[in-house]
């Protein structure tokens, strides 16, 4: 099954239902995505209309948690290495994961607001959405409470990073509202949906060139099911709750991936592309985003079609 | 006025509106008291009936963003000092904030769970529930956004925050949900309600014995309008965003506060008096929570009347 949320001028927006081939849609009885997630009722009813992507907000425009994972050891390793950290042992082994934004969300083709000086960067990532996960839950109850998966574009701020890391206390400057993509997908309608991941590409194009294209199902060191019974192992978990991947990010060998330009796979943030070159050049050349830039993200079926719908944001 | 939401086996619960004298209540025409906020709609309408303050739920059961800042750098100061480590100066200027479990608050009287190794504790604090913020919201705009004043019990494991402080991002293990006071209260219904703090001694008991009375309008170093602001720099707040004040610490003189039992105005926290233990005997004596331990949080009128009821939990 594949859904969505249609802007209606409501905080939650309209739930729709989405036909086999994605053309059109119906809506959904419960009302909103967070009345279906609560109550089970993820029925249609009422007239069938086209459907326009366009016109979504994310599927739950404001949830009442989000929590972000970093999965993907090999891009947290980058960041350490180019300041020169070392990657302690536990990170392999115990997931990175703090709490952000979730009370409203960008709609997918929302401008990315924000101060320049900031250091306005994306992050391509997969999400799941919960049901209900008790306290205390095992990875494998933890699977079976994963309801939906989609994309993210978690939206970071670099400049105002570093002093809030340094507190200790999470982020609540450096990551201001994420975006989610337009179509929430059930894990039974993925075919790259195995092993508690999401394989198959992330796109991600910046100023309409390629600029990622990590598979999100490789050098995922903690799949989703871990991810959840680490978020749940002191609390219980609402339905609806959101769980990021943290950026997607595969390495070459034993070193960080190259970019696409030059035969590799590219990166699913500015920040990676700046690490690698500080790594090799001593400085990093690529800025943050600015006014006008431009990022996509998708993913892709067997027979091209944007899976998830596609985030297409503009610095404003 | 004064407001709760009662069980009625829903996520959100039933508004209802209390009576001047608090005995009595009639039924939100808004139905929860998150469409309340969504509206401004917070008329009451159907039968008048008794109020039972034991019947309520937190009056946002769950909530789409919980913001909780570090207001009594008192209090920070301390915990530095027991370590052997200095505050940094920024820390009088810059308040710590984290974000927080939203999704599922305990109700006042809940059993507190959780394994006791993990050191459990209680916080007793003020807290206030928002309208909606723009981002980059002055504290004049913040100020004006504050519609409910209320208590909260931020439930703390001692023992697991230290790995997640070292690891810089925020708090997914160490604060699991909090419980809020039975009664929320409109700022103009507050006679201890200025300069953006809540005046008046916030009293804590720890097994049936006096352990806290300390003023939470005193040594508030960041009053809310500020932490609000704080908390909107980057991102916009949703109507029903909760912001806490963090443990409320008084000192005497130059000094950490005594004991009750030493004259003084006692802690908010069991870690506070472990912090002055360590400080004055080398060593904390008193043990954080364990099963049957009972803490009651309540703040008094003139009158000797429990404003926003009590919050009133025993380890589980």
């Amino acid at each position: 099954m594949r859904l969505a949320t249609l802007r209606d001028g409501t905080a939650d927006g309209r739930l729709v239902i989405l036909s086999a081939d994605g053309k059109s849609c119906r809506p959904g009885t419960a009302g909103t995505l967070q009345r279906a997630l609560d109550t089970g009722d993820f029925s249609a009813s009422g007239a069938e209309m086209p459907f326009d992507e366009t016109a979504c907000l994310s599927p739950l425009p404001r949830a009442y948690q989000f929590l972000d994972g970093s999965a993907y050891v090999n891009h947290v390793e980058l960041v350490r290495k180019a300041r020169g950290a070392v990657l302690p042992d536990s990170f392999w082994t115990d997931p990175l994961m703090y709490q952000g934004s979730s009370d409203s969300f960008l709609a997918p083709r929302d401008p990315i607001p924000g101060d320049p000086a900031w250091g306005i960067d994306m992050e391509a990532e997969v999400a799941v959405i919960t049901g209900a996960v008790p306290q205390g839950a095992s990875p494998a109850r933890a699977a079976a409470a994963i309801r939906l998966v989609l994309l993210l574009n978690d939206i970071s701020l670099r400049n105002l990073i570093p002093a809030e890391l340094a507190k200790g206390f999470g982020f609540v400057h450096g990551k201001p509202p994420s975006a989610l993509s337009p179509i929430a997908v059930t894990p039974d309608e993925l075919p790259g949906w195995r092993d508690g991941k999401l394989h198959g590409a992330l796109k991600v194009d910046l100023n309409g060139r390629p600029f990622g294209r990590a598979d999100a199902g490789v050098d995922m060191t903690f799949d989703f099911p871990t991810l959840i019974a680490h978020a749940a192992r002191t609390r219980p978990l609402a339905a609806g709750t959101i769980i990021g991947s943290g950026t997607v990010s595969n390495k070459e060998a034993d070193g960080p991936g190259r970019p696409i330009s030059d035969g590799g796979l590219g990166y699913s943030c500015i920040a990676e592309l700046r690490m690698v070159e500080t790594i090799q050049k001593g400085r990093p050349e690529t800025p943050f985003m600015a006014p006008g830039d431009r990022v996509t993200i998708w993913m892709e079926d067997a027979g091209g079609r944007a899976i998830f719908g596609t985030i297409d944001q503009t610095v404003g």
